[in-house]
């Protein structure tokens, strides 16, 4: 697979269309979003890239597990957020790591753990490489850096049937490790946008979001416990339903995105596949009553796998309905029984704010598999990454970021952001457009999901972003949100999370840091500031 | 309410029987355990205590907050495990805090932690003071203890009735927060054994197991943020439904044990009381199928409030069932909806597995309140503590432990905690009985509840009951199991925590105490052990 994998862009190479398909996408876009795209343009060609020479020579031992080919080292050299995609396909990698690594083995990965620390480098540890918040970009100001690629660890090594947990290396993709599970009629429920590309540790440390929109809204809460390799040795919590001793372990690891360790297995928690779905989709006319609707099924109890609202915008986008409406969509599932007072009840509560339920958009049925609208949307949900390619090739900027508010703050959180995300596209961008969704949904608030799309100017792609994502990230900020959801925070996030974080959970984190990577090997200038004040 | 508590044992000092009536009470308890519990005995009245003077004489501006009465620094000596009664029975209290300070206000609580970091004393967080691993309890070898009893902070500050969550201080015990949440038409659904007598900070930082038996089963998952005071400023996290920011600041904040700060206020989760309720019992004739039917209801998604196994013996003592067998209670509350598709596939699956659920062992109602049985089983389960009392004063040995394991361990586990127990109480009572309950049940696993009961030899019943907890405490690490599921580690289980923690986890945590409380002020010797080797 490694072959066909695209440098610059998503998933596969031969997946971004030629540049007639691209113009044509377009002139459809255009139409759509109200502004024009560009035409197409072509990336600068694998075989056109030149990289800085590697300045790290591996020892003998290790040789057989590095790799230092322009290819590795470009295309381990940034993640998949769209700065990274400009970059890219501007042929741009002025920072590529020196030396690619593929461990085999948790003792591959200790043993390059141990050459780094020993030789002053600084270790990237690499997933599926889709941080869309430079959460695998090397620092730039640093003399050596080794990214690990953990794919190489994909392997389901135990399955307690008893318990239904799995015991999985760290490396494995989603689709991966899925398939290793279904020889036991087992199924990690954990799909991230990034599920085809993305590995278990990469979703662990950065406490990606996964499938279900209630209640288990991140990997969070499908770890029974977490291997992580450190410099203080290894870290293994034990396998605990739950534990009422001392603050959790595997919460610190939850989250560190690959500064304290290197993840190379977890017990996880898995189900079997679901035998009974129900799903249903209701309309709005006013953004107000759809989360006022939204609202009232989240505070219900009824622990929805989908409950999923999207704004007018959204809604004409994905073409969820013809006259565009907020549009919220509602599913159960299960492996245990028939979905139908659940599912009744949800309906019952969305409709009561104000919404309609059409007849025909109600389903149930008892079989597995996931066919009919739940399996469309999610084939489309996964190929939406492929078409942010397309758009980049157009010169369009194109972003998505997400928080989680209270529901008494998401009026003004929504106004507040859209507003300052609008002012700053038309300021920079002559114009644009930004929509919302809704992802998740506790009891006490809601994870909400933008995009915007933009107009941009060749060759000013980058600061034209820059200036929108500064809006947007302030504006969360300011209105009481998270910087990011399900996310991570990255590189690019760094300086408003040090803003959001509690004073004194600073310097417990950078002690934390201290204490297990004192020589700073480990992903330096991620997550935390580097020490010393230096920029990296 | 202060001058009616109990020194020594719980609650209300005078639910505490004549002997005359206690006398009685042993022949039933005799009868039903199997051996002779012995005479009544009369505990150290408190105007007979003669303890340490205070070595500590706080500054002018604190005086009005702090007391060195005999009875203040005696009530403050222990929390309310087993060796505390003991001791606090026989007025043995050779540790006493200096200072018991009663602070009014967040102001205060930052005035005395710097009056004790500045002089070098030991701050004790004191909440309602029913620690069960000596959480509470001073260090033996510390210059001057200062004990902070928080419960004059006991208000509701706000309530945000559309996220469902309110402000609440640190020191509200059960039922007074309840009652001011009450005018709101809230409640905080956590109610631990100790509920009326603990207070939200103190569930806090012990990680509380609360009400529900699934899914939300520690206060953890009702925290939506946290304010605490440490050494270095406040530590205050942003109201927030989730997050993927970083690992988790909260999550460092529960189970620290009053290590790290003194928590002043929370935002909680709250819901309306419930409207709709439904239960049901199963009887089985063998544990094991018992346990599969646990296990069928816990894997099945439905999320039962309550789903409580009781084993024959804990079915016999407890009478719910004249034939004693193992017993399964199920019940689900509901604001929402009404409850019968939840409770008929919850009944069908612990029946499938081989119980029996006879007619008059189902109820539903859809009134509020939680009358019936729901509700004496809850007020006998608030009444246990001080049938624990009339024991202690019969001589009895008697204490309960807790852990939790995966489900494929559990008969392993449990088969050698009864054995270790029952072994240890024939060497060091000549007898004694061991049984169980389930009170908290996880997809991949549970958390069994031990209780045991033997005859103790006057003047020797601390020995005896040391012996036999560490037999049990290496019986459960030793199979895999977790120290404790809800009753925190204290200086008890500090050891066991030790040896159960990932070791980098050790360092990581010395490491946060050191960054936040770099004097050791705050409640040296619990949770982390004390530097420098020294015993505390």
């Amino acid at each position: 697979m490694a072959n066909t994998t695209s440098i610059w862009g998503w998933g596969e190479a031969d997946r971004f269309p030629e540049a007639e398909h691209r113009s044509a996408m377009g002139q459809w876009a255009s139409a759509l979003l109200g502004f024009s795209t560009g035409a197409p343009r072509e990336p600068v060609p694998a075989e056109a890239l030149e990289l800085r020479p590697s300045r790290v020579s591996p020892p003998t031992a290790l040789q057989s597990l590095c790799s230092t080919t322009v290819r590795d080292r470009a295309a381990h050299s940034y993640g998949k957020a769209y700065p990274d995609l400009v970059r890219g396909f501007r042929g741009e990698y002025p920072h590529p790591p020196d030396v690619v690594a593929r461990p085999e083995s948790e003792e591959d990965v200790a043993a390059l753990l141990d050459w780094c620390g020993e030789s002053g480098l600084a270790l990237v540890p690499f997933g599926g490489g889709t941080s869309v918040v430079g959460g695998v970009e090397p620092p730039s100001d640093h003399g050596g850096v080794v990214t690990v690629d953990l794919k190489g660890l994909d392997r389901v090594l135990e399955v307690d049937p008893i318990s239904r947990a799995a015991r999985i290396q760290g490396g494995a993709l989603g689709p991966v490790l899925n398939a290793q599970l279904a020889e036991h009629d087992f199924e990690l429920r954990c799909f991230p946008q990034s599920y085809r590309y993305s590995t278990l540790g990469g979703w662990i440390v950065t406490r990606a979001g996964g499938h279900y929109a209630t209640v288990r809204t991140h990997v969070d809460d499908l770890v029974e416990s977490v291997r992580m390799v450190t410099p203080q040795g290894v870290w293994e919590s034990r396998r605990l339903p739950g534990s009422g001793a001392g603050p959790s372990p595997d919460r610190m690891i939850l989250g560190s995105e690959g500064t304290l360790g290197i993840v190379t297995e977890a017990w996880m928690r898995v189900v079997r596949p679901p035998r009974f779905r129900a799903s249903a989709t209701v309309f709005y006319s006013t953004w107000e009553q759809a989360v006022a609707g939204l609202r009232a099924v989240s505070q219900a109890g009824l622990a929805p796998t989908n409950c999923r609202l999207l704004d007018a915008t959204e809604a004409r986008i994905n073409a969820v309905s013809a006259d565009p409406k907020a549009t919220l969509i509602l599913g159960f599932e299960s492996d245990d029984h028939e979905l139908g007072p659940w599912i009744r009840r949800a309906v019952q509560l969305a409709v009561a704010a104000g919404g309609v339920c059409p007849k025909g958009a109600r389903t149930r049925d008892a079989k597995g598999g996931g066919g009919g609208a739940a399996s469309s949307w999610r084939d489309a949900f996964f190929e939406g990454p492929y078409l942010r390619d397309v758009l980049v090739s157009l010169g369009t900027i194109v972003d998505t970021f997400e928080t989680a508010c209270t529901w008494d703050r998401f009026p003004e959180l929504d106004a507040a952001v859209r507003s300052a995300v609008q002012d700053a596209l038309n300021r920079v961008c002559g114009g644009g457009t930004v929509s919302c969704r809704v992802t998740h949904v506790y009891p006490d608030g809601l994870a909400p999901y933008y995009t915007f799309l933009g107009p941009g100017r060749e060759g000013a792609e980058l600061e034209q972003w820059a200036e929108v994502k500064q809006a947007a990230s302030d504006a969360l900020l300011a209105a009481g949100g998270t910087i990011t959801h399900h996310h991570a925070v990255g590189r690019m996030h760094r300086d408003h999370y040090a803003e959001q974080q509690p004073g004194p959970f600073g310097h417990a984190l950078r002690a934390v840091k201290q204490a297990i990577d004192p020589a700073g090997t480990l992903n330096p200038g991620v997550l935390i500031p580097p020490s010393h004040g230096e920029q990296v």
